[in-house]
């Protein structure tokens, strides 16, 4: 067996695509400080008219909690009357497409971007993420990039998108395998 | 096979029981950034009182480390010698109840709330958790609403509680399984 | 069978052996609420120097993101070229060592400490971890006291180590098992 190669993150290059001006980008960085990630309350009304300014689109009666983390709005889609818990993350390197009636619990992380650990040069991945309506993300859940979870599927408390959500299926563990059907009556 | 159904959350109405006045409600709020939250060191002591004023029940010697979130004082009760670590977030909609010589340690969650999914309406749901004498939450995990932790029960780190947990008894994963006995010589 | 001895909490000592001078010790903790867990951007070579100047090894090109916590950097060494990400807990009551080319990513743990569960005093108990070159932690996995994780080796997102990781395999689960093998081309 030959020896094995090593990865070398000296000459690592970002590749993100930001999608942005610097201007933006970098007026987004301190209002995502000072109005998102800030534990104090602010009105979602607020939270909403300030996403929609930096690009993204936001429907009518979404709530947003305290604490929340997000990359890049102008990559951002939430449809009507969804919720973003206290604590969420949203890194969004890629396209992040949230349906209507979606629930992100507290602490969920929704995680786009990754890296080709088959490469010396560790080269930057990053895929789209979409939630399709009514959807629930529980409590501090991981969703990966390249992941569609499908209508009304739920990740239960803290389990790991291991693939794509079935519709109407919940879903519990590291990776998260599916466990039950929801039925809604 | 008929349409599924879906999801409102534009009917959702919070059921949440507050059990507090709104000043009171308010205070803590604030209360909670400045002296719980804060990753400054609090004295411990000065953390016991301030929890009292708000209606905690809280035994001797019981330290509170920093970057702690609470959500309800008055739904906590806490006996002797217990420790809060760094991080731990008691989201306590419903009481928690907390034994003696109980350790929570670094980021553990104690997660109440819940959402009924069988429900149009995605009722809010929540339940109490009780954690007995000598239990150690390890650092990262998650107890869900309803669980009673028996008497010098584990949870290890970053599991998630699925149903009570035995007395004396270790558990792991995500549910959580019984893995040892807790043998104390 | 006899009655099931306690844990008590109230004649526990810490034996942590923070290994600096209280001057030292109370200076780090405010620079690193000040520079290290702040969510502001703060220069990698700022940092870089900041931690050399407390007593940390660190190597060229380390990449520091905001939003990080680290314990007792006098405990700490890093290689070459090797990143922490945003979110990342260094909690090195004991040595932490990290190599070359290193990637923690967003919201992982280094826990070195624990407790002896069979004591009735629940002593303090840590163990150090290092990290081997080309190692990559990935989101939000927790790497637990005593682990050694090989040259090359990743362990998945939210994953937590059950023991030491071999080189150049992917490992997944809490505890996290071995799934693949890690080829760089």
């Amino acid at each position: 067996m030959e020896a094995s190669k090593q990865v070398n993150l000296a000459i690592y290059r970002t590749t993100i695509r930001i999608g942005a001006s610097r201007f933006r980008q970098v007026s987004w960085y301190f209002v995502n400080i000072l109005f998102f990630k800030n534990p104090l309350v602010v009105l979602s009304s607020a939270k909403r008219a300030l996403l929609r300014l930096f690009g993204a689109k936001v429907g009518a009666g979404v709530v947003i909690k305290p604490s929340v983390n997000i990359k890049f709005p102008w990559k951002l889609r939430i449809g009507d009357h969804s919720w973003i818990g206290e604590g969420v993350w949203i890194d969004n390197l890629s396209d992040v497409v949230i349906g209507n009636h979606v629930a992100l619990s507290q602490g969920c992380l929704l995680l786009t971007g990754s890296h080709d650990h088959r490469k010396e040069t560790f080269d930057f991945l990053t895929a789209p993420i979409t939630l399709e309506d009514g959807v629930w993300i529980c409590a501090r859940a991981t969703v990966l990039g390249g992941t569609t979870c499908r209508s009304h599927s739920i990740l239960t408390a803290n389990s790991v998108s291991g693939g794509d959500l079935d519709p109407y299926t919940i879903y519990k563990g590291n990776p998260a395998t599916a466990i039950k059907t929801r039925t809604i009556l």
